[in-house]
């Protein structure tokens, strides 16, 4: 057997088969194994953190990584910029009849070692096939369940004028790679996704800094789009400026010709942390000591002038108002 | 603005829109207007309870129900079965561009009905938007958290011989409502599916007996596959009763023709619950006394002979073996 079959979404024995041969031999942990409708977990004394996300992204592989990798990495991250300790994930499949089942378990194993490395357990999980043509080879939900400690409450309520704004390091890297991998361009520098778990770095910033504000990554809509939430409804406004974006001049290179604005493209291991004033620069030298953070810079700052919109200073002395994205880029980047 | 596009899944300013517009407007709760990466969750000193489904049904729309209120019914009677107390869903949604938004909000309204009715809150969510043609309208993952009591631990190595099998209905209704909405079979009987919540059933009879072995529903591989599931690799069988198994004389007569043994038929709306011999008379009149559980039978019961086994004996008198569900009657029935 060598490709899904129909029958392996059916709930009997092929679905018994495939649960045994592809998804607990490799997420392989007590609680999986049980095979029961859900899984129990053990009781925590800290507030429950839960998310969601879907992923369909296409390629099913790329240069930094796979679906798989994807699925949990996004998920973790939406945990992680709460503040809150990944723990838990589920995992639901949609698999399109044929798919090849090397395929489906070089993605698990992903998944598998991506988890592991975060000390995270996929505990429960769902497969349905659907016949050829009613999907795109795989869509895979993780959902993820973390603790946040009772010492951090983010929130964008409480910016205020003078906080400054750190990224983690270089934007448009897993666009970028995204794009060369699905249209086979011949450019002559490395793409490669930046997808990583940023919780050992956000660990290191909960631990050490007392006025972290708010945290997100700026996934699809990317770091303009994430910026205008921060403010969007608030008494506050953002400043940023360009000539402290992290980002690589063959990506810029590449973004203009395609008509791409870097600053809206996808990022899958990077995350924005707004600070009080006094904690910024013991906040980038935290970043800069770890191994995801060392091209991080502080961008910009909170304003109490232009509340609700987010204002970039560029490179030539203007400036220019950052709006969210409006209409669509790139679909199909995570 | 009738149809989504492309741009509704872009994370910019028509995903804002789309979310507050359709999804925030009706799972109107404080946690999911938070808008977070994540909902933060109340403490509460009881076992997590996590479980993942992603619903795939054709036709969307269906006699009783549709893919909204099946997203939020199947995922909490998963968590129902473990005994557990669903409290909160999370909404992963796969829309094929094109879709009408008019049918996105009649799925939203049904899944926000349903949840309300169940007193459960949809806390957190994502939106995907793929091209046109990549995947089949709409495609809903909805992951449940509940609370499981210290004094609930459900397993199938409590079952010994004599414990008695039940269950809450009519099998089969639930199939037989997709196969005729989906072919526009012209029947003479009403089909309708049976799909609904039934922690409230769950609930009286945890509150009132002592000695509940194991619950599960059968749904995708029907009674027969989920019967075979509480045996295999266990040290007793299960022989049960075809006189005994609730059914409508429509549903059988309509199966017969077309193939389908009703014994393999998904239901949406039932759970199997084996007891101890002593309580199973005060199981059925809870049952009985309930909504859900008017047709309630005991059918069946464990036993030490066949060990791994599920042994039907038949109207006639004969006996067979009945087995997992191998290959698949119904590709997406949920």
């Amino acid at each position: 057997m060598d490709k899904i079959k129909i029958a392996h979404g059916s709930g009997g024995q092929y679905t018994y088969q495939l649960i045994n041969d592809v998804f607990v031999k490799h997420f392989d942990n007590p609680i999986l194994k049980k095979k029961d409708d859900s899984a129990i977990l053990p009781r925590k004394n800290l507030r429950p953190v839960f998310t969601t996300d879907t992923h369909v992204v296409k390629p099913l592989f790329f240069p930094g990584g796979d679906i798989g990798k994807l699925a949990v990495t996004g998920t973790l991250n939406d945990l992680a910029v709460m503040g809150a300790h990944p723990a838990w994930l589920s995992c639901g499949m949609i698999i399109e009849e044929g798919f090849a089942i090397d395929d489906l378990e070089k993605i698990v194993i992903s998944m598998a070692r991506t988890a592991d490395e975060e000390n995270v357990k996929i505990v429960t999980g769902d497969t349905k096939v659907i016949e050829k043509g009613s999907c795109d080879g795989i869509f895979i939900n993780t959902t993820g369940m973390g603790h946040l400690a009772d010492s951090i409450n983010f929130g964008v309520n409480q910016l205020e004028s003078g906080d400054k704004i750190l990224i983690n390091g270089n934007i448009g890297e897993h666009a970028a790679a995204i794009i060369t991998a699905r249209q086979n361009f011949d450019i002559r520098f490395k793409t490669q996704s930046d997808c990583a778990c940023v919780y050992s770095l956000i660990e290191k910033l909960t631990d050490e800094l007392e006025n972290i504000k708010i945290m997100r990554d700026p996934t699809r809509g990317g770091l303009a789009t994430t910026l205008n939430e921060f403010v969007m409804e608030q008494r506050v406004g953002i400043k940023i400026d360009e000539e402290k974006i992290p980002i690589r001049e063959q990506i810029k290179g590449f973004c203009e010709p395609l008509g791409f604005d870097p600053l809206y493209l996808a990022n899958e291991g990077k995350f924005i942390t707004i600070v009080k004033d006094n904690e910024a620069q013991k906040a980038l030298s935290i970043m800069k000591s770890h191994d995801l953070g060392q091209n991080a810079t502080i961008l910009g700052e909170v304003t109490s002038q232009n509340p609700g919109r987010v204002i970039l200073k560029t490179t030539i002395g203007s400036t220019r108002v950052l709006d969210m994205m409006s209409g669509e880029m790139l679909p199909r980047i995570c």
